[in-house]
């Protein structure tokens, strides 16, 4: 089955490439086998056949009637030497609503098709101008919003990821040569194959497989922002240090809302790192089931965490259920936070909560309501996530397929350990082997579906 | 004095010219007699100073410590042939926020200046690649909602409007000779001119001024919306009825929102035509000095409508202030909204409220608040609105400025006209003649200050 195949199609497709809303101008990209006698049908200017590959000409746009839309610059690029490996003309245009709606109108009027989500990157892909994990990787790269995050995403596009799962292609398409070497002299009794030379083979492409699945918890935190829990009695002052907390940066991560709102999540970027706060349902021990639930998504919420936020009303105190808190947070940072400060100061709550924690266990003590000391606690939130050094060299694994697949190859491989050394005939290795062969191709698109690539491409946003 | 010295600047300027936000792409333009050599600095690719001018290259931008920022289309513009007459580099980026940041960061880093609202634009004019009027009419294609609005901005873009002043300009040039001739021989008492020729040119220069001037009216309808004031009685549902006329279009003038919410206008396209509707206080006859500073505003509303809307609420179908408002609307179309039939739908009231108005006057009765026949009024008003059909061939003057500057220009035409025919002496009919040339060459540009350019580019996005 040949993937390029898969979605192979051979219309023109148009969409605004450029961010929606009115700016100085924005950029309206066509792709496809037609795309110059298209555009060349609404073109007032040197004609478009004349033009050389990836060349700039100002022109006039006009609409069915021949009126003028707009003067526009034109960019010709020629396949396969364009982003989707077809003829592309990319038109700049002024960049108002109205004109940008009237230009992709009258192309469409001209025959072109309104291109779905990531549509471009789509042909991309099917055209080999990119492999699968490098199409995905455009999609992070638009959508990072930290200098880690950006890392981690250009290095998947430019290839290095890509690269490293090739590597252990080839590794194990040699493994299974050996072992099919074997098969196929098998009657003869032979072993082509030194056994404990292929354990080993199998043993390392194992550590790099489980070492590239490990990277997902740090990339998902890099990607997706740092978990930080706020958990606390009800009443304790919770979603106001969440407001407090986000307050300054709110205009950097307004974009975003729309994703996180409804599970009371909200990302901020603070001193360079993206963290996730999630705020959470108070705790208090209850009966009422509807309340139970709301608990135990709090447990869960803490689960998820790296940093947990746990936030005291000073002006009770009360640390009720400190232990079962405590006993959650096993392997995880734990902030403890004396809030309200402005109603009641209280230093003998200070030093009896001090007694409550393990020794070291940082304490602030805040108004979040007066926005005192709030960045005292910032600073030591920044302080705490310890983010990996992401070096460019390092592969780091960000996208939740990925993590699948890898572990379900890493599973694989680790049956076929197993049955070297428990002297498993060749045949069955082989299934192993091809199954660990059949993930990792699914990673770079190698081995694909229609339906797992239009899941993919729908994350995407229009016109790229 | 000259112009183009007036605003010269030696620097290079880079913002993001696409609109803000997230998406496929973005572009930063770079312009200035460095562009090509601060972008070398931050660019991984074939060297700027080998491109040819208006063409397009793929590499990689980085960062001041070298670190790889993004894939980015690099365009070069080699002046004097691009937009602003400058170098230009345009870089078109992946469309994440971060990036955009990034990639404006360290193109300042290496040493461009962040560019001010319009400063391409204003560079573009600075260096004669357009008029004073063609600049500003970038940012009106830009603004442009409607068809109309475009076709104007377009106009007045392509230089129709300055190559109809600039015809003026040199007939009164001629004027000015022709007088100036007289003057140097008025000691031989010489009359070179025909003064009934002279007089003949000078009617047929105000005449186009005059018509100019007057298009201003349509022009502004054009640009701004058709003016249509909402009047009536306190509480006869004048806010619900705005709201239901704007309901359905609410998305598509989101964008305008800020800069006409605290006047309690709207603007809205209905059937291809921009309206502005007008919301008013209620009237009725008071002593209290703010309610009738609110009903003194109302009247200047319908003043400046070219619709009005008066609503009566059926319930208690209160005309006591018929006459008023006849009065005012002399020269207007006058539309009559029955409101709350869904309350009470008394056809005597109806028939009443006829024998008040004016023969021929449509009555449309409706209720706002259960959107019941807003339709039928929403297709009224489009019909009402006799909008002049624009050709792309009639001057329309759309800008306060230049009204402003035709106007003063009229006058002093007008008096040079009386002067001729009262005989008046050369001298002082050259200084209406110059002062006539005066507000001419302000609306292209040929005179003006840095004040007024500043005024002028500050309403540009940034970017443009």
């Amino acid at each position: 089955m040949n993937i390029h195949e898969l979605s192979s199609v051979n219309d023109t497709i148009c969409a605004i490439s450029t961010p929606p809303g009115r700016g100085g101008i924005a950029v309206i990209r066509v792709s496809g086998p037609t795309a110059l006698t298209i555009v060349q049908e609404r073109w007032q200017g040197k004609p478009l056949a004349s033009m050389a590959s990836h060349t700039v000409h100002l022109g006039h746009l006009t609409d069915q009637n021949g009126e003028v839309l707009d003067q526009v610059v034109l960019t010709v690029y020629r396949a396969p030497n364009s982003f989707t490996g077809e003829d592309i003309v990319e038109l700049a245009c002024h960049g108002s609503t109205w004109i940008q709606q009237q230009v992709v109108q009258t192309l469409i009027d001209a025959g072109c098709r309104h291109a779905t989500a990531g549509e471009f990157t789509r042909r991309a892909f099917s055209n080999g101008r990119m492999d699968l994990s490098q199409a995905e990787a455009v999609a992070d790269v638009i959508e990072a919003q930290s200098r880690a995050a950006h890392r981690v995403a250009m290095s998947q596009m430019r290839g290095r990821y890509s690269d490293e799962i090739k590597l252990l292609r080839d590794k194990l398409l040699h493994f299974v040569a050996l072992i099919e070497l074997e098969l196929d002299f098998s009657e003869e009794d032979v072993t082509f194959a030194d056994r404990s030379d292929v354990t080993a083979l199998a043993r390392d492409i194992h550590s790099v497989i489980t070492r590239l699945a490990d990277s997902y918890h740090d990339g998902n935190a890099i990607k997706d922002g740092m978990p930080v829990a706020i958990v606390g009695q009800t009443n304790a002052g919770k979603s106001t240090l969440l407001n407090a907390l986000l307050r300054d940066n709110r205009a950097l991560v307004s974009d975003v809302h729309g994703t996180t709102r409804d599970t009371i999540e909200d990302t901020v970027v603070m001193g360079g790192t993206l963290f996730r706060f999630i705020d959470t349902a108070g705790i208090r021990q209850s009966t009422d089931t509807v309340e139970q639930m709301g608990i135990e998504r709090t447990w869960q919420a803490i689960d998820k965490a790296n940093i947990v936020l746990w936030i005291v009303d000073v002006t009770s105190a009360d640390t009720s259920m400190i232990h079962d808190i405590l006993g959650r947070c096993e392997g995880k940072a734990l902030i403890a936070i004396l809030n309200k400060i402005d109603l009641d100061d209280d230093i003998a709550a200070r030093s009896e909560l001090k007694d409550l924690l393990p020794a070291g266990t940082p304490i602030v003590a805040i108004s979040a309501k007066h926005d005192s000391d709030v960045e005292t606690l910032r600073e030591l939130i920044v302080k705490t996530a310890t983010q990996p050094e992401v070096d460019t060299d390092a592969v780091i694994v960000t996208n939740a397929r990925h993590y699948q697949a890898l572990t379900r190859a890493r599973d694989a491989i680790g049956r076929a350990i197993d049955g070297l050394e428990s002297g498993l005939s060749g045949d069955l290795l082989d299934q192993d082997i091809r199954e660990c062969l059949h993930w990792l191709g699914e990673i770079t698109g190698e081995i694909t579906t229609d339906a797992i690539l239009g899941e993919i491409f729908s994350h995407f946003c229009i016109g790229k």
